[in-house]
């Protein structure tokens, strides 16, 4: 019986110079194993070449994806200026990236692709040229017209999901950018995202306080009464599953995580300590709040062991599955 | 043969209508079980009559506890004004748990305990009462003549110990407390405690940066370069093994852990979040850096389940058996 064509995924390779061409061939190379769909990368075929043996089938098209998968790891070629050495960023290697990333989103906005998958990319290099978000989550949010503060960033491991509500920012400027408007906007995204992306029927959304023992009747600190406490209202208002403000600390043990589908977390670190203590191998970047699905591993280029044969494929394996996953339950969505 | 009598542990009861009678008397229950030595409870055992059916042994003398402790739980009995009632704290009790605190801590101090693990107590009602200390920890250091500067709050769980530099403050005040010598007094309280309390010969600390990804040279936050590298140069130029400052959410997988035997952190969430996703039922709060060793489970007076047999023991247990490991290596230091 001949197979119908399937929609693939587009996985943009990152950064050449990086470990996202070695991680994505190695998980063509594992694709039985890691259980993984048809997927289709996007970048310079030459830096995968520079680091894996395996065979490479060029296609122009993703409906040629799914034939040529059998055979090779499928790529869609780039106008890439020149091949670079693994583990020297170039600037000639962030335009390819950056080209990567835009056709990747093109495609899956289309829907030529089912959803995008990216690699890791380095930033210093992109803003170089001229890039001016503050990462690939913004900048596929802009290409669909979406409005950065309407997405979450949402880190998703097999027993923990976290949502930080502010990200790259120091410390001591955290409590400044915390308003109840932007904690709902990113609620909002999450609970949706846990809907659509996750299939969960009525999300319960845990929010934590921002001081220890979530400011303790705000004796240390008053961002809980006077802005987290007053947008769980609002969300429960609508009609969400929303708890808290609960003290950080005690919200991530195994007993504590049964009681919520996702954390939503006032900054980077609260976010990031427990799901890559708890995940590190298998928790994936995934953006939420967008028309099209978009996933990543939470990993960054490793420069230092690029070409090497030494990066991971575990956490790009994560990443495509759960597109994957994603993708299906929106087509099967009403 | 006869056994020579032992010195016991000394443990406070904490606030008798909290949950430390209850964990207190199920870790005599369960002493084989939990491999627990010989301790002495001091308290008022009307608190614990009230939660438990369980023999109670009142002695005077903790020499008189190695003999007792066959038959019932040994009990140094406190001239308490009142009994509590389970889940009702009161200020008599609180001044309950203060002398109760004070007298264990007497006992370890002339060498009749060998070592002092604190029950919880309730801080609202000690300050009530005029106690004017943060907590315990600072109550016990200022009893020992120790500045609360120089000894560190460890959190020591079987594959993670953390020490917060910054204990009980609002997130965005974090930043003005922090300085370098305050880090470098916390750090050699750690490695000194390490050694000491754990036997670790050139033990490694790991300290953590305030921002994410540790600053990320200055661009998110500028501590790490003014005040948390300095410090770590300070105490390497000291001979200590000491790394950092590391981006603190790549700290906590268990591949990192094996890289150090305790993570320095910058706040109380930073240190209390991995250690609690991690080590929920059995990590320790030690004091490090008093002449005496003195540990604490890692939970509150818990007055909602106090009463109910519903507490959990594991963690005063682990604190009892970690407080034991450390007096016999310090008994045996040279």
């Amino acid at each position: 019986m001949a197979r119908a064509p399937l929609t693939p995924l587009a996985v943009s390779l990152g950064d050449p110079a990086g470990i996202g061409p070695e991680v994505i061939s190695k998980c063509w190379d594992n694709r039985s194993a890691f259980a993984l769909p048809t997927f289709v990368a996007i970048g310079d075929p030459r830096s995968i070449a520079a680091v894996w043996d395996g065979p490479i089938e060029l296609v122009e098209d993703p409906r040629q994806a799914d034939a040529a998968f059998d055979y090779g790891l499928p790529v869609i070629q780039l106008n890439a200026p020149r091949s670079d050495v693994p583990g020297q960023p170039s600037v000639a290697g962030a335009h390819t990236s950056l080209d990567s990333l835009e056709i990747a989103v093109g495609l899956a906005r289309s829907g030529s692709a089912a959803a995008v998958v990216t690699g890791p990319v380095a930033k210093e290099q992109l803003y170089a040229i001229g890039f001016s978000h503050p990462g690939q989550t913004e900048f596929v949010a802009e290409r669909c017209g979406v409005s950065p503060g309407n997405v979450a960033m949402m880190l998703a491991g097999p027993t923990l999901r976290t949502v930080p509500v502010t990200t790259h920012l120091p410390l001591s400027e955290v409590s400044r950018h915390l308003n109840s408007a932007l904690i709902e906007a990113r609620a909002r995204a999450a609970l949706r995202g846990l809907e659509r992306n996750f299939g969960i029927v009525e999300p319960r959304l845990a929010v934590s306080g921002l001081n220890p023992h979530a400011g303790e009747g705000g004796q240390l600190g008053r961002e809980e009464i006077e802005i987290i406490a007053p947008a769980i209202a609002a969300l429960a208002a609508e009609g969400w599953r929303v708890t808290g403000p609960h003290p950080a600390d005690t919200m991530f043990h195994a007993r504590a995580r049964a009681n919520y589908d996702a954390a939503l977390c006032m900054y980077h670190d609260q976010a990031l300590i427990p799901i890559k203590a708890l995940h590190f191998e298998d928790a994936v970047n995934v953006t939420l709040g967008l028309p099209i699905v978009r996933t990543a591993p939470d990993h960054g280029t490793a420069f230092d062991i690029a070409g090497q044969d030494r990066a991971d494929p575990r956490p790009m394996a994560a990443a495509i599955r759960m597109a994957a996953e994603s993708a299906a339950l929106r087509a099967q969505a009403p």
